[in-house]
């Protein structure tokens, strides 16, 4: 805890993976890939949870669990999904271990307990799902149906980082069933929209709505909505997808319904998600030099305060303070925690709270006994100042809003600073290599043209904005005539 | 849903099976001994969950995620633990699927992706969480840990029901680490007792605290404490377990801490779970011949409202009414739902909820408008009654809690009428074959005596009461000394 973060400046990558370390949010496991998430990173994927959960249920879903295990013949029914995830999974062949007759007290798969059928670690569930939604549809009664699963999978990976890419990963993954093409549609829509409002409502971070070229689609899907955010480093990452997947899926596992003109169709679909990846992009957005910047809004303590003492006169002066506070601001819903820990000094408690993000901290000492005031200070602008006893709480109130909206403004300002409009492909590169962020250019739609740029610079459309003018003008590669421009950047 | 439940005494197993299935709880998926926890079954498991968490964090807890697999080489390390497991684990061998080139459209396990170290599917998680505690803990400022973890776990079945033995299920388990035997024990007993205070307070299951005997002892604990409930049929069910691990743990995977004085010590560990095993529990506890019967503390919904109407005109001035009603309950806390769905009769939304066992039904229909009134059904004890609407939150709010306790006292009734205490084996034998229930006999405390009476009978030792008086006495099948009763039954 003790020794200072590598700077941004000096090297991006290291300060990531520091910071998530050092401010106790996960770590690297035994498991190749896989990352234990730490109590505190726990902590704040709760809070992710808990609003995301609220948001569903406020639009009529409801939560419910599939299985783990995808059989491979299910796993293999809807091609293209089959196909976009054959490369990373993890499958489980046996269902026994013994005892290794070559190798006292050890042990070792059990060659006779061989299953039958291999079977898939989860990856995506759409498979497994839309099997058991046949069971569930006979007719338009039966439908929407609105399903969310919180849920671990897992996606084989070589190259793996704390949040951002591991082989095991937590998220929820939203699967729906719908009459008509236009209803699926329109949910795919909504929740791309819950994700969006999420990301700048909660995370403080702006992201751009659009949707995805074919060849960065959902292996399955007809559509895909996302929503894209720009991290300080310059490159961009996806926080959210939201897939039409049309009769796909339905058609792979032969889910028809009766409509009420007593007709027989395949069920529309639609899936979604948002996964343990946003740690990552909340860390990226906001955090510094000195550790974590957690916006309020899902910061587990919102306040600490911590008292500076001689004696246990004045420690008990100042719990009696504290104890006050504590009280006025959880009567405020404000978060608060009392560090009284004795075995760690003020200083190390400072650089701890510093380091994991706390918004608040307030600072208690004997000079403050006497003048009736408190030490507030900001994470964001790590600014201090003195503060009246008696007017602390109506002013932490405003600070919870102001920081939340503050970040917000700064990440968005970075965005804006770092959105560039290009019309050259010489720019283009130039942007791309001395300022990155995004790339605005003409693109001519082909698949080609965009593995081109790709091959060339790194950088990959990440969307198709949906508030895209349609202003017609020539590709910024091919000079082909394209209907709008589209954001290009290097990605997570 | 219309056809009728077979009755418990018909065949109680049939019964559970098909009312797990129609109330729309569960059902099995096409993995083999996986369920789909269905959204009605999951929202009751949610209810659990939140009030299991509470009272997880008011004790000190937090929250944290570890990895779903575990190298072997961890998992074999500490050897009771493996030794118990090993004959129900999933193994993951590969990581990459390819085209079949025999067969085309299939897929088939890449053979070059083999895994050089197999990963097991975690039964449980003691291997990976202390191989990782031994990087948390250096010092006795580092301790306590008191950490749990939500999620799924495998264990290979052969025979499989819902909710009671899956081969995947969901749960959580706690893992703390702790400087001293005393500080350990303390803590297992504490979380044993909230597990019973959340049994009887939430789910209106009396139960008992006990200690398991050896051969019932969770592999790799020192002494393991349950809370063992019985059903309906006489079975019993050990509903949550809390396993004193000693030091087994920390040696086997090398964790010592340096203490106040400044000696090398192992660590000292708990672990303790309840899974969606307790559906089980709760299912079986309070269900009839007409279906699911639920806690009001536990109901997803606990007052339904179902109109009954002739006209648009009614239904309007119905959904007024509802509307006031609904503003009312949910003042008080109380959840409630307007079934004004226009795709089913009233007839089968009073089935619907029966069988679903919302606590109370509200009907309101023409006769109610008229005279200021609705019906008011109780599912626990299908009674009906007119009540008029000024007096009927009040009466809701009593009849919340009164449900709650006479739930629990009918079971707790049961209970009583169904511990037999014994003095011979063929009393045991007679009381088991023609009541069933916990038979309370004496044992001499031998491996040999516990197996020996369970292949004769089926009965296992349940487990050793806490609160067992320690009247001395003879063993009621050797004869030989016997310390206390201990509670014997068939159980699930
Ligand atoms: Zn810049
Ligand atoms: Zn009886």
């Amino acid at each position: 805890m003790s020794k200072k973060l590598t700077s941004r400046a000096e090297d991006y990558s290291k300060w990531y993976n520091e910071l998530v370390v050092k401010a106790d949010l996960a770590e690297n496991s035994a498991v190749r890939g896989c990352m234990v998430i730490k109590p505190y990173g726990y902590a704040i994927w709760e809070k992710m949870q808990a609003e995301l959960d609220r948001m569903f249920k406020e639009t009529g879903h409801q939560n419910a669990y599939f299985p783990l295990f995808v059989p491979k013949s299910l796993f293999e029914a809807e091609e293209k999904n089959a196909e976009g995830f054959a490369k990373e999974c993890a499958v489980v062949t046996h269902y026994r271990l013994q005892n290794d007759p070559d190798n006292e007290g050890k042990l070792r798969v059990d060659p006779e307990a061989k299953l039958e059928e291999e079977l898939v670690v989860r990856p995506t569930s759409e498979a497994i799902i839309w099997n058991t939604y046949k069971g569930w549809i006979q007719s338009y009664r039966d439908l929407p149906i609105l399903v969310n699963q919180w849920a671990n999978v897992v996606r084989w990976e070589m190259r793996t980082r704390l949040f951002l890419r591991t082989a095991e990963f937590l998220w929820q993954e939203g699967h729906t069933a719908h009459e008509t093409k236009e209803e699926a549609i329109k949910e795919a829509e909504l929740m791309n929209n819950i994700y969006a409002n999420f990301a700048e409502n909660f995370m403080a971070i702006p992201v751009v709505k659009g949707l995805k070229t074919e060849s960065e689609r959902f292996a399955g899907a007809v559509e895909t909505y996302c929503i894209e955010a720009l991290m300080q480093d310059g490159k961009a990452l996806q926080a959210g997808t939201s897939h039409f997947l049309g009769q796909n899926f339905a058609k792979a596992f032969d889910v028809k319904f009766t409509s009420k003109e007593g007709k027989q169709d395949y069920v529309w679909a639609t899936s979604w998600g948002v996964s343990t990846r946003l740690m990552g992009a909340l860390i990226m957005t906001h955090s510094d030099d000195h550790g974590l910047v957690l916006p309020p809004n899902l910061a587990p303590d919102q306040v600490v305060i911590v008292p500076i003492y001689r004696s246990d006169e004045q420690l008990e002066e100042i719990s009696k303070i504290a104890n006050l506070i504590m009280g006025d601001l959880r009567a405020k819903n404000v978060s608060v925690k009392f560090d009284d820990r004795t075995t760690h000094r003020p200083g190390a408690k400072f650089a701890q709270h510093e380091l994991q993000g706390v918004p608040l901290r307030i600072a208690i000492g004997p000079k403050d006994l006497e003048n009736g005031t408190v030490e507030l200070a900001r994470r964001d602008t790590l600014t201090k100042e003195i503060v009246p006893l008696d007017s602390l709480t109506p002013k932490i109130e405003n600070l919870m809003e102001e920081i939340q909206s503050s970040l917000y403004k700064k990440a968005l300002d970075y965005r804006s600073e770092h959105t560039t409009e290009v019309d050259t492909f010489d720019e283009f590169k130039e942007v791309l290599k001395n300022k990155g962020g995004f790339i605005s250019a003409h693109w001519d739609g082909t698949a080609e043209t965009e593995e081109k740029i790709k091959e060339l610079t790194k950088a990959t459309i990440r969307c198709i904005p949906l508030d895209t003018g349609n202003e017609e003008d020539k590709c910024v590669f091919t000079g082909a005539p394209s209907k709008g421009r589209v954001l290009f950047a290097k990605a997570y």
